[in-house]
């Protein structure tokens, strides 16, 4: 898989990625969209969101901070990306956390064609039917093989699901790729979740192949954070290095680095 | 006052700490949340408050810029808070500044009960029904003693007063302990105030004694900054290495430098 | 001009400037709100803004991620403080992006006497009637001569127009001054024209000169950049640069480095 050429594509081609996304991580989801070599709007009202994603590379739908208007907002935003062929990647913060953020997350995998969701261990159990242990939007642990179940959700779906974790798996229910990338660090600091399925909404916009879409923004990000540990002295000097490594990181790094492995779906 | 002891109970049990809060430092309060050893979470929608609070350990209200909606989804996550013994920590954030936010302050502290209120001199003045000068959500300069203005506040309400400031006063009406550490750069970083509630919210949920909860986390956040400061070029260093200290502080160096004395309530 | 003379003025009278802002950058404006000498108040509840209003310096209306509900909160509060003698800082980020961003945008300037418009180049074509190439909230490319458009705006609504890129274009429609400071991994940072506003919102609080205002704003905002860039590994490490240099900024310095010059309008 052509990563390096993937990420020098996203940084020629600069996408924008129209996100509807929480109050909490917008300006981390907003940088780290920029720095990665797309350009970020947010974008929420529902009078302005199927307006804007037409000039949209991706929409990024993310719901940390839900409320019901915005999940009109989204809906909205979604079928006019779905018309005109925009990807959308949604990211279902909580899912399973509350019936709002279940429902809700349900119903934009219903009424929308999604290309990728990205999401932890215990919100894609909850989308794909399983059970799972949650604490608030963090996931404490999964009933069931989490690979399986990942691939299930993207063949009902057909769509891609991408579960984020110490191994990031991301499948289209018939090939499963494991990315062994990464640092511990990237879970003490707040929206790493977020910011990767504003990556992911970045190279979604240069490719047509979803599974390579999310494979490689997962590599990217996670070659970043390698690259940034080292020179850490905790989480936020770390987020600090991990943007400005993610900004200057060179094609070649990524390629001597990477760390995928295809698996069987069992 | 075991101090130390009351960090590593933070960090062993994780409490989930449920803010409703503010758009201007709700990405600061997730932080320093997990970093001083909590699960945060961020949730105003009314449809979802209750709900979420019922899996929280600690309820944090904010009211920085506050809006009707969110004034009724705090009730509403509150009374459930209430119901459960889920404690509550109030920051009335610009009370006094205008009709709504001092008006919505008192109503919460009227129709919940609240185990902690953390405020600024001003905020707390008004809410003492004292009198105070107040710039924006700064605390100029207060008509009348403090210390006395959150005694009777403590006891009026039947909760913890915290007020922080270059000294921070914490009392329930009966006892009054100050805390002398901390760091002038504080006050140049937004949302130190706001920050200092979400880790008063860690503390709550691991202990029943309230006026320990808010002193030790106190103590906590100062002593952090104290380590961070001669690190620091300038407020954005600071915080930087004060969010870095927080992660890493460890409990010893807590119980060696932490600065409290009881004060006889004037 | 006497820029290190109005930093100095900003820093002692610390004017409370009110934000009416987007979710995105709501912590930096408010951030470099306080490391420019102010004091930030972030305020949007339609019920507390003409009152917040009122004891504001400046107030500083943004419409990134803005709502229908906001518009009117900006209107209630623009028309208190036209009516207090309070000027306004206009941000139309995204003008020509969306109708309601553009519609809002020229409300905003009909029905308010607005002191400085502050945008970017396609922003600022679009308010004066121009055409531009727009993605999202970036400026692309202008048709025509921004300068010309902008003294244009500026004469047409009797305002200062702030138009910032490479070289930052300040005209009150008959005079028109240009800062060359600056550096280019300001466009590397979200966020960073919207904090342009805030300072700019400083010093409108401290001179009756509006166009000296903006000039001072940008040359210290640009001035601290340049200081900041030799310290960078990137655009994070570089953001949190400068903002210390921000804060700790010698008048003096500022006077050595400032790159401005007046040119005849075309």
């Amino acid at each position: 898989m052509d990563i390096a050429g993937m990420l020098t594509k996203v940084r020629e081609k600069r996408p924008l990625v129209h996100h509807i996304t929480n109050m909490v991580t917008a300006s981390e989801c907003a940088n780290i969209t920029l720095l990665a070599g797309g350009l970020p709007v947010m974008a929420h009202a529902p009078e302005e969101t199927a307006e804007m994603v037409a000039h949209a590379g991706t929409l990024v739908l993310n719901i940390g901070t839900l409320t019901p208007a915005q999940v009109e907002a989204m809906l909205s935003a979604g079928k006019r990306a779905n018309e005109l062929g925009v990807p959308i990647v949604l990211d279902p913060v909580g899912a399973g956390a509350t019936t709002l953020r279940s429902v809700s997350a349900r119903r934009l995998l219903d009424e929308l064609t999604i290309s990728i969701i990205k999401g932890n261990a215990a919100e894609t159990a909850i989308l794909a039917g399983g059970a799972a242990e949650i604490k608030g939007v963090e996931s404490l642990a999964v009933s069931g093989d989490i690979a399986a179940l990942a691939a299930a959700l993207a063949r009902a779906k057909q769509t891609v699901v991408a579960v984020t974790g110490a191994q990031d798996i991301i499948t289209d229910g018939h090939r499963l790729i494991e990315v062994s990338n990464g640092h511990p660090l990237m879970a003490a600091v707040v929206g790493t979740g977020c910011m990767s399925a504003s990556i992911i909404g970045c190279f979604a916009a240069v490719t047509d192949n979803r599974l390579d879409a999310a494979v490689a923004a997962l590599v990217v990000f996670n070659v970043a954070a390698e690259l940034a540990a080292p020179q850490a002295a905790g989480p936020a000097s770390f987020k600090e290095r991990l943007f400005d490594e993610l900004y200057r990181l060179e094609p070649a790094v990524v390629t001597a680095r990477q760390k995928i492995t295809e698996r069987v779906i069992s």
